[in-house]
């Protein structure tokens, strides 16, 4: 079975949400630029989301360039992330219109928490499906970040009730985490571990 | 005439039908976690024509695999499918706004099945098209599971006025049907019909 | 310059159109049948725009198939082709809301002929940069059904100031000519003209 | 690492963006002509956009034909231009729903000069990645016209104060530069800049 129309698929819903996340900055009524004032925190979230799913997708592109074929397994494995994902429009509305309450932002978390646990259960499958000497699995590795990144979310969620902003803060972390070049870091992580 | 184009229409289509569903989960107004609940009806909803949508692609996939060439009557038989597929988003924002009442579970019921229906043609069409002996009709076979389906939704259309959790249970049933692993559950039916 | 990616964002842009008009089915009040009963205009518009969407893609897929490169000129045709396209949401969601009244019902057919002029533009311009003697010539042929169909808009734009129902009926009218297969009609039409 | 999946998911982003628009044009309650007036800045504005996401993607078709293969850098160049395409629905539904009054024109036109230097950013990057003397370097050339461009954008922000029209006649000059036909525009204005 080849993997054409898996990437097909998982990029055109990806595509959709992340532009339909623009749908949720309404028009403001004024034509004044304090009319824009209370946008900034929807434009926020609409920043910070738009950047997640941008590195989901990136993340997802240099992952199925490794596979080979695929089964239906993973076509659902695959599904179950696009699920989880599909929500972030909604948690970044919702965050964007609370002004980043706790609850909008521990949602957001457990949000992201879900995505980060669904994608590793995608790389595991694959890595089953391929054997554990395959390019996959040696191109996914210890997946430092991932790691680092799930333990960050599980961190987020209690702390969104202490302080909302030291959540969001973790999020932006994980986020520029996985903007910055990937060798050099990793390096440095892997060092740091060893 | 290729098919390539044929899966990345049916593609677009479907990632966006499976996207724009979001858009009925509306913000809510509080940022309290109670603010959430009257959502509930409307995740669940969301949550089943997700599955389905995510059945129909999948299957779709498996069966566009098989087939090599198309024809207009293809095309429009392919469209025919979509059709009702395009009005799920509509009838699931209705059963979730609703909380699951009689009328718009059976609506739900009644698409599913005219869904299950312009599959079943495609199938035909198809195999008309590709001869009784080739690879398509074999994969295609007997499609049980097909059947079983659409017995359950002719049966859930009269469920939902007496019960619509009956109702809602069968569609259930009908996408754990499609979920589990394809070929434990065909040889038991096939054995149980045998 | 290869084709491909201007099919592929044909097929989104038509894809995408053909989906959001269901957006334009708000999800009824009440959970009664009756509370369907003020959307049946709306559904109806819905139906003939989809077939006509469906129609346009493929007529578009068989187009394209004949094409051998493409260039500035033809890009912008066939992105001329789409703005018509995308306004047909629009118009549909204008019929149907006020139950097929006598403007919505001439600017739909005007969009309908803007379309067809642009899409008739696109094959001239094709046929030009592939020569006369072109399989692409060949397929496009004396067009009968286009003109034909571009006859009946022009006669229904007036005409929905008379009596709206008998321009609609020139719309479906027009349908069914595509939808009819091909050749047999064609025939007919080339019999007849001769 | 290969470009395909860089293009879909481009185009993906684009025909959605192109076509999300159209939601902006609220159906109007009447169903008389005189109901559509007030949506004429709408149509206005939603032409001008459509035809700057059409130069978009027109140009990124072109770029990226010269591209041979792509790294995370260049995923994240592209990831940056989409993101400032993405703002353009509702930079265009602000300037329509106000009349072109001066702080919308002045915005439309921020948004349109971050996405011009986006875009810059992206092709640097790429002829970084194949070389000064690489077919992509000469294609892309001196790009007189992105460099007028970006200086009409600066011009037309802060004339969108004195006279926002003047502003927006500063726009669809960019846009007419860009759908003129390509080599002669440009021999013009290179013998005129020698």
């Amino acid at each position: 079975m080849s993997k054409g129309r898996l990437e097909a698929f998982s990029d055109g819903v990806l595509a959709i949400l992340i532009t339909i996340m623009v749908l949720d900055m309404k028009v403001p009524q004024g034509a004044d630029v304090r009319a824009l004032r209370p946008l900034l925190p929807v434009v926020l979230s609409y920043v910070l989301s738009f950047v997640f799913l941008g590195i989901y997708w990136n993340n997802h592109h240099h992952l199925l360039q490794a596979v080979r074929h695929v089964n239906g397994r993973i076509l659902w494995a695959n599904m179950h992330l696009l699920f989880w994902l599909s929500l972030i429009p909604f948690v970044t509305g919702w965050m964007g219109a609370n002004h980043f309450a706790a609850w909008p932002v521990a949602l957001y978390g457990a949000i992201l928490l879900c995505a980060g646990c669904a994608y590793f259960i995608l790389t595991r499958i694959l890595i089953a499906h391929h054997g554990r000497d395959s390019a996959l699995a040696t191109a996914v590795g210890r997946d430092v970040k991932g790691k680092i990144s799930v333990g960050c979310y599980v961190m987020a969620i209690p702390l969104a009730f202490v302080h909302a902003w030291l959540a969001c803060a973790l999020y932006v972390l994980v986020a520029v985490l996985w903007l910055i070049p990937d060798r050099r870091i990793e390096q440095t992580l892997t060092q740091q571990h060893a």
